[in-house]
């Protein structure tokens, strides 16, 4: 292996174990991204951190601390660019500098168009050697909503289905309990706890009265050290009961509707009527909701895909055939195969007796 | 490790390759079915053959030829129970006596009730030690229709299904090309490669004009060295096209339909019109017909699943979307959950966009 290959594979190779730092802080950074830091000298590890929660430090701020001296001389990898402004901290940039650092090594650009090089601009006109890049497509799936916000005022927008082989839901009467298994069901918590919003239409409340906050995670034993998602019900009628169970925290309860004082009165955010994209743009410019998800019906799911306003699908398929009378997943009309809509296959997993799709929307025809 | 535990350990590791030899026969040895055999020495490997093909040896025989005078005392793996009667060749039991092994292990018995235990019987009473069971599943897998068809007179049913992720096979209008990717539709050569019919519906030899043979395999260059499957069409008005491209090898199609004379012309195989279930225990009795799949359009292949004709499912999925009011692939109408089809997942791969899922029906109920 020629020596530019080799110093390359150890780049890659830290800035990995700083990557999977990075999502120790998964389901508690929110709205602030996941980051991590490892600091390297003379081949050896010597301090590491990840930014475990809005309001406490940065990742280069817990590594700064566990290297001490030793961060003297070293390269630093960190998943994301460090900052270049005073917020509740000052910018990780000139802690790098302070520390001593020789080089930092860096995954993805800071995103905010304003600022995206400035932080590496400090750190070069200090001496330190920069580079950039590395292993930068797996350091941005940590942060897909906070990139994307950043860059487009957009949220990372996640459709979660739920079918049967045949694409249904549920009966035509609405009977549909235990489509698909336990595991299934589990690894949606994962998905809402790392979204800032889960967003449903009314005719889901109303059908299932369901929380859609996250009840149990794999690997955390407890629940309040992480930050549960807003639940935004679309009701443009003005159907949702103040008896619904989600009202019991409405402090975590968003609604899209005509006003009503009785919400207001509970603590609930209420957004005026609007098309879905403005409200998206919304949730992203006053909320600091960047990664959203969407569990609904096939009514509201079908209007979020063919607003294109979809990013990602997580289409759980369950073995089973429930017949041409069932309740289809996806309500569109069309007629001719040149109007269907076609994915890419980001990967499939095995979850019990159901798989698990990822698809990324695919404008490509074929 | 345990001696006991190595020992096995040893039979398996052995038996595999005995089980891996036999899959060399696999386009080719129908309606025979596919054994492999493998002769150890002391721990060496000292000689191995396969069953390649009906009218040749079985692979006792070849693995025998092989291992010449080192066959003495040594232990031969063999993946079915070796034939206790004389057919074109003498008994193999009889051969591995002559050869003078000391051991013989089996995976699975004869499935014929009649002469199953008969060829463990021969070995025994020449004082020959004989273990059996070892692998047993996974050399089962090698001839689930010759099995089956031993054991019930009912042939292994495949039903091959292709489907959007909303499961749907075609546009209300029948516009319906390419669902699946390239990767998928080589896939489906296999499956029929390995069957010894494929059964369609009249209407899809209408729509399609398919002819169902095989036409490329993985690592098969020369494809006149595989047993073509029979093309058998269910036709109970009798209109398959006399110029149907099927008929141009009239010798391998199959038609159940009202007699007609301008088909016995050519060749071709008629069968009286009959329940399916009827039809299918015809080919194995007066066919060697032990593997079957199914390509047919929603009708028939609902029909199967619905007669609980169906012992595997190989279902591709594509990532698309088709819309409601696109052609249902499976077209039973339920009232309630309790009567939808439930199947066991066996395996999921991905192939390029598309996914294929193995699946077997299930009994159980959710
Ligand atoms: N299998 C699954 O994964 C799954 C997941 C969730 C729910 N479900 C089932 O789905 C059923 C309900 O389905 P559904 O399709 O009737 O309900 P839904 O999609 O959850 O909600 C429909 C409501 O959402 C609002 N909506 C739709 N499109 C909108 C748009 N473009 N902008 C703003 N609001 C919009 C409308 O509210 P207004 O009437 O106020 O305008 C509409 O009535 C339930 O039985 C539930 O159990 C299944
Ligand atoms: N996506 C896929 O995997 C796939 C595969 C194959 C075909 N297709 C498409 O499917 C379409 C055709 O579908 P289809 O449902 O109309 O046709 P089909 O299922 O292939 O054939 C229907 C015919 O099969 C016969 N049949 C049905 N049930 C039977 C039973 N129980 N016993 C005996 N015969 C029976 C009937 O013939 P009689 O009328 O003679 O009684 C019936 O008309 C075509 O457009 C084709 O391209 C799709």
């Amino acid at each position: 292996m020629s020596e530019s290959n080799l110093v390359r594979e150890q780049h890659e190779f830290w800035m990995r174990r700083a990557i999977q730092l990075a999502y120790q802080g998964q389901y508690s950074t929110r709205p602030n991204p996941n980051v991590g830091c490892v600091i390297v000298k003379d081949g050896q590890h010597v301090g590491e951190g990840f930014h475990p929660k809005a309001g406490q430090p940065h990742a280069e701020v817990f590594a700064m601390r566990d290297a001490g001296e030793a961060a003297r001389g070293a390269t630093a990898y960190v998943t994301l660019e460090p900052c270049a402004h005073y917020g509740r901290t000052p910018p990780c940039a000139k802690g790098l500098v302070e520390a001593g650092v020789a080089q930092v090594v860096v995954a993805c650009p800071d995103p905010n168009p304003l600022v995206a090089g400035k932080g590496v601009q400090i750190l070069r006109d200090a001496g330190i050697e920069v580079i950039t890049g590395v292993c930068e497509a797996e350091a941005h799936q940590l942060n897909l909503g906070f990139l994307k916000a950043m860059a487009t005022s957009m949220p990372h927008v996640r459709l979660k289905v739920a079918s049967s082989l045949d694409g249904r839901t549920a009966m035509a009467s609405g009977e549909s309990k235990w489509i698909t298994g336990e595991l299934a069901r589990q690894d949606v918590q994962h998905w809402r706890a790392i979204s800032g919003a889960v967003i449903t239409g009314i005719e889901t409340v109303l059908a299932d009265d369901c929380q859609l906050n996250v009840r149990q995670l794999d690997g955390i034993d407890d629940l309040s050290k992480i930050v549960q998602p807003q639940r935004i019900v679309l009701d443009r009628q003005g159907r949702l009961p103040l008896t619904a169970k989600m009202l019991e925290q409405p402090e975590s309860v968003m609604v899209m509707g005509p006003f009503r004082q009785e919400l207001a009165d509970l603590g609930v955010v209420q957004f005026e009527i609007q098309p879905l994209a403005e409200l998206l743009k919304i949730l992203v410019q006053q909320h600091q909701i960047y990664d959203v998800m969407v569990e609904a019906g096939a009514t509201l799911s079908t209007a979020f895909l063919q607003e294109q306003l979809v990013d990602e699908m997580i289409s759980y398929v369950a073995p089973t055939l429930l017949g041409r009378s069932a309740r289809a997943m996806f309500t569109a009309d069309f007629n001719r195969m040149a109007e269907q809509l076609r994915f890419k296959l980001k990967d499939v997993t095995q979850l019990g007796d159901d798989i698990r799709l990822r698809l990324i929307p695919s404008q490509e025809t074929l």
